[in-house]
């Protein structure tokens, strides 16, 4: 039996001049085909490219790292995560150029990849842990926007991010990265139905607020009234078609940021960004006043 | 002589069976050519793609739209900006589906594309016309990010947008669309030296504030301070490296959006937007106690 250290840094067996894995060999094959939706699904598995993600999905609680490839100069260059990865019984395989870049869906992904369990928690069981703030994506389709929404909520103080209805796959390979780490930093929740989830906001006190460029209520007049002080969700829809109506209309207000130039709109990551820091600022005026 | 009508409608003589404008006609082949920085930069033209930026550029003060091409399907969608571009004696021609997609460069560009002249004004100019916000992208390389930003200043009623240092050209159609129109909306700037903007700002009573993950000022206690009342200009750099140390060191404060979850960060569009609308939050409860 080779030893947990010899596991963790080669996994080539007792031969030290034993290839390294290719773009052919079957793991790396099986891999690869996390990049389609079809077989996340299946497998219950994703991949989380370059260093940040992959130390951040070390960090994870739940230990959600199942197998991390990475090129010889970047487990040189990040010993440290090949060495965290050991600890944790991580499968660790040494994989050429080629093989790396057959993993990676990025230009210069870094040299490391991990393939990771997916992480998604019940909405009751993230409620559980009482966050204050509760970001729900409602059919958010475009993964860069998605993953920055979720890395935003997580900067913001967001105990919980939902992809709630049609959205897209949280462990989509660009949602990974733009979320930046933030994916495996939240309580990370899947609901089939957005109204299913407003209503168990609610039932569990939060205050649900749908962003909505059409809102009748200023987000400045919500902030100076108390409106957010409490604990509160927050639903965010599509860049283009926003929320549906008859989900907005579930929510305890339609909230509008303020628009004091001739802009018709914001984009969405800009709109989240400030109601979101808009509720962070109100939940800690109400901590430390 | 053909009537201002005339020329507006059709611009194909006086023959109306004459063949539409295709990808081969010399006039579409030359305004492809704005695709290319070097073009724009040796005419001092750029393009406008979609109806939504052709309005805006059609509703500018200056007038700066040279020339319009369009589908008959998209002159009969939006007949009102054939009228509006013929009322400010605009060439508009008609152009085949091939013609058109010969000068879009997204999938669906809805028909329309204009040729418009550079809009941008010298900073002090700009600053004659009082601005209380001013946005500064010192160096920000892409383009999308570059016109997120700059439709978030807009929505925040930032007055003037510069673009200093070796940032985006303005006029690059990435960054054209992703302002959505704000581009027109605002006094845009270009300088060659971000010192001399922020030299520039403050001598014109403007409080310069460099966006910085790093700075030593939170962006709550500042807001809370009173510091964001007066007249301001925010620095931001790029996604990857932020400020250059030295030009941040020029301002009158290092800022930093606070982080309150895990996140290390935020991205450049969701922090300027957090910076600015705090800015619009103090300037306009100082216009309305």
């Amino acid at each position: 039996m080779p030893s947990r250290q010899q596991v963790g840094r080669l996994d080539r067996g007792r031969d030290p001049d034993a290839a390294l894995f290719t773009a052919r060999t079957p793991r790396i094959v099986a891999a690869r085909r996390l990049h389609r939706r079809r077989d996340r699904d299946g497998t219950g598995r994703f991949l989380a490219e370059g260093p940040q993600a992959v130390r951040e999905a070390l960090a994870h609680p739940d230990h959600p790292v199942v197998e991390l490839f990475g090129t010889p100069a970047a487990f040189q260059r990040y010993a440290d995560l090949v060495t965290a990865a050991a600890d944790r019984d991580v499968r660790v395989s040494a994989v050429t150029d080629d093989g790396l870049a057959a993993l990676a869906e990025t230009v210069a992904p870094q040299g490391l990849v991990a393939v990771c369990r997916h992480l998604d928690v019940p909405l009751a069981a993230a409620l559980d842990r009482a966050p204050s703030l509760v970001a729900v994506l409602a059919g958010i389709r475009d993964p860069g926007n998605a993953g920055t929404v979720l890395r935003t909520a997580d900067a913001a103080g967001a105990g919980a991010v939902v992809f709630a209805g049609d959205a897209v796959d949280p462990y989509n390979g660009k949602c990974v990265r733009a979320s930046a780490g933030s994916l495996f930093h939240v309580d990370l929740v899947r609901a089939a139905d957005p109204a299913e989830v407003v209503a168990t906001l609610r039932s569990r006190g939060h205050t649900v607020l749908a962003a909505s460029g059409y809102g009748e209520t200023d987000l400045d007049a919500l902030l100076d009234g108390g409106g957010l002080t409490g604990p509160t969700g927050w639903l965010f829809g599509t860049e283009a078609h926003g929320l549906p109506a008859e989900l907005a209309a579930l929510a305890d207000a339609r909230v509008r940021v303020p628009l004091h130039g001739r802009a018709e709109s914001l984009n969405l990551a800009a709109a989240a960004a400030v109601c979101l820091y808009a509720s962070a600022r109100a939940l800690r005026s109400r901590e430390s006043p």
